[in-house]
C-alpha cells in the first residue's frame, strides 16, 4: 500500500519524553479523507497511554485524538468532504460496522473493538495507529467530521473527545429544559458538561470540594455550586437530580452523589476506570429506582450532532494554546490540573 | 377513633418465637375496606422485622404483606369494592400522595415515606402498623387491590410482594418479546421473576452456582440455566443479557453478572441491601453503556396490572401451605432456603 511521511510527536518508551519522530500515513483509499491538522487537544489519556498507565502501549506512541484541520485530498468516492473543508476525528478512525452496536450508530461500543485514532490496530499499514500529534491524518469519510465554520478552530478541538463524552450521557438519558444536573469535577469534561448541559436547557450545579472552583463554574454556565465537603450542602440537595455525570478521573466515594439523585435517576461514571472504592451502597439505589452507569466517548453521528449543535449555540472548550514543543511541560502541568481547562496544539508548531 | 380485636400472630422481641396475641384494627372509615384474610405469603422481610435484623423494630411485631382475602365491611364511599369480593393488600398500606413520587403513581418511591403494612406509622390509630399474620385487615380502598377469581387464592398471595418486586423491573426497563433476561438465584423472588419474565415472552436464563435447581428452574419456565462458577459458562454468555434481576439476598460480586449484560443492559438489585463487596468495576459499565440499579417493590397500579396479567396468563407463585401455628419452624426452614418456593399461611388456622 502506498504511503508518504510525516512529522509527528510521540515517544518510544513509557518513560521518555515525548519528542519528534517520523511516521508514515497511507495515500488515500478511496473512501478515505487526508486532513491538514491545524489543532489537536491533550487529553489525559494521552499521557496515560504514552506513559503505559493503562498497561504496556505499543510504541512509538503518538497520541492525539481531539483532530481539526482542513481537507487536503479527497478519494474518488469520498462524498462529504472535499479540498479545504474543515475535518475533524476523534477518538474512532474505524469499527467493525456490522455488529448490533454499529449498526446502531454505536460505533464506540462496536462488540468487536473500535480502531482507537492511536494505538489502535492499522487494519491498511499494519502495526498500530497514529493520532493528531501529526500533521496529517487519514481516515475513512465514516470516522470524519464536519466541523461547523463560525466554531473557534483551536477551542473546538476539544469538542471531540471531553465534549462527546459528556455530550453522549447527557443525550441518552434525556436531559432537556425540565433536567436538573449535577456535574462531579471541573476540568476538561467536567467544564464541557455545564456548558453542554446549560445549552440543552437543564438546570447545572457542579459538584466541587473547594470553594475555589465557584466563580468559574458560574462564569461557564453553572447554575449553581456545592461544595461535596459540606455536609449542609450536600444534604440540601437530596433527592434532586435527574442525571449526574461524574467526570473525576480516580477513584473516589459516589454514595454521595447517588443520594442527591431523584426517584429514577442515574449517576454516570465517565472519568474513573476501575474499581469503586469505597463500595456502593445498595440501599438509597433500591428505595429510590436509582442507577450507577458507565459512558464513554459517543458514535459518530452523534458526534456530529454534538458539532452541529456547538455550532449554532456558539459553544467551545476553554482553551489554553500550546506548541507541540511544550507538550511535555504541559502534561506535568495536566497532572496538577493546572489548565483551564483543556491544552490544545496549535499543530503550525510542529512544521517549523 | 372505634376499634375492634381481631387475634394476630407476633412477637414482642427479637428474641422472642412468634405467637398469637391481639390487636386492634379500626372500624371502617368511609374510604376503607376491611378484609378477613384468607392467606398471607411469608417474606423474608417479615423474619428480618421480627427479629429486628434491619435496626430495632417497634414491637409487638405483626409480620405479613403478602394478604389476599374476601372483603367484609366497605365504607361508604368506597366505589371499587364490595362485601364478598376478592381484595389483596400488598407491602403498602398508605403514602402522602401528594409528592412527585406518588403523583407518579410511584408510591413505593413516596418522597414522605410510604406506610408500610406493618411497622409503619399508623396514623389512624396511631403507634404502628400491623400486618397480615391476623384474621383481619382495614385499609384505605386506594391501597386495596382486586385478584383475579381465576387464581389459586393461596399461591397468589406472594404475587403481592415476590410477584411485584420482579415485576416492577420487568416493565420498567421494559422486557418484551424479543428481550433476553438473566435472574440471579432462585428463591421467592427469583422463580416469580422467571415466571413474569417468560410470560412477557422473554428469553429467560437463570444464574444458580449449582446444578441442583436446573430442572426447577427449567419447569418453571426459564429456558437455559448457566451455573455462574463455571467460567466457560459463564463466558459463553458474554454480552447476552438487555436486563439482569439479582434477586440474591446476601453481598455477592455483581462483577461477573455486568460482564454478561448487553450494551445499554441494566443489572438490578432487588434482593440485597447493603454496600457491594467485591467492589464494582466501572470498565465494563464504562466500556459498554451498562447501568447497575435499584429497584423495590411496585406502586399500586402497577401491582394491580400484575395481578390482572397473572390472572390473564394464570401465573401464580409456587407455595408450601402453613399453619399460623407453625410460623417459626418456617422460618428456620426459610433461612436454610428449605423452601419452593414461598411458605403462604392458611389463615384459618387462625381462628380455630
Amino acid at each position: 500500500m502506498e504511503k508518504f511521511k510525516v512529522k509527528a510527536y510521540g515517544t518510544d518508551a513509557a518513560d521518555a519524553p515525548l519528542a519528534q519522530l517520523d511516521i508514515h500515513r497511507r495515500e488515500v483509499l478511496p473512501k478515505d479523507v487526508e486532513i491538514d491538522i491545524l489543532f489537536c487537544g491533550v487529553c489525559h489519556s494521552d499521557l496515560h497511554v504514552a506513559r503505559s498507565d493503562w498497561g504496556p502501549s505499543a510504541y512509538p506512541v503518538v497520541p492525539g485524538h481531539e483532530i481539526v484541520g482542513r481537507v487536503t485530498k479527497a478519494g474518488k468516492d469520498v462524498t462529504r468532504f472535499k479540498v479545504g473543508d474543515l475535518a475533524a476525528v476523534g477518538c474512532l478512525v474505524d469499527s467493525c460496522r456490522v455488529c448490533e452496536s454499529c449498526k446502531q450508530d454505536l460505533e464506540q461500543y462496536c462488540l468487536n473493538g473500535f480502531t482507537g485514532t492511536y494505538g489502535g490496530e492499522d487494519k491498511h499499514l499494519g502495526g498500530h495507529t497514529f493520532g493528531g500529534y501529526s500533521e496529517k491524518v487519514v481516515v475513512d469519510q465514516d470516522f470524519v467530521l464536519s466541523v461547523p465554520e463560525n466554531l473557534d478552530l483551536a477551542a473546538a478541538a476539544p469538542l471531540l473527545c471531553a465534549g462527546i463524552t459528556t455530550w453522549s450521557p447527557l443525550k441518552h438519558w434525556n436531559v432537556g429544559k425540565n433536567s436538573t444536573v449535577a456535574v462531579v469535577g471541573l476540568g476538561g469534561l467536567g467544564h464541557m458538561a455545564i456548558k453542554l448541559a446549560k445549552g440543552l436547557g437543564a438546570h447545572v450545579t457542579l459538584f466541587s470540594r473547594t470553594k475555589s472552583k465557584e466563580k468559574d463554574a458560574l462564569e461557564l454556565g453553572a447554575d449553581k455550586v456545592v461544595i461535596s465537603t459540606d455536609e449542609d450542602q450536600m444534604a440540601s440537595v437530596r433527592g434532586n437530580f435527574d442525571l449526574i455525570i461524574d467526570t473525576v478521573p480516580y477513584v473516589h466515594d459516589l454514595n454521595p452523589y447517588v443520594s442527591t439523585l431523584k426517584v429514577n435517576g442515574t449517576l454516570v461514571v465517565v472519568g474513573y476506570l476501575g474499581p469503586l472504592e469505597p463500595m456502593l451502597n445498595t440501599v438509597p439505589m433500591i428505595m429510590g429506582r436509582k442507577s450507577v452507569a458507565g459512558s464513554v466517548i459517543g458514535g459518530i453521528a452523534e458526534t456530529q450532532e454534538m458539532l452541529d449543535f456547538c455550532g449554532k449555540h456558539n459553544i467551545v472548550s476553554d482553551i489554553e494554546v500550546i506548541k507541540i514543543q511544550d507538550i511535555n511541560a504541559a502534561y506535568e502541568r495536566m497532572l496538577k490540573s493546572d489548565v483551564r481547562y483543556r491544552f490544545v496544539i496549535d499543530m503550525a508548531s510542529l512544521k517549523k
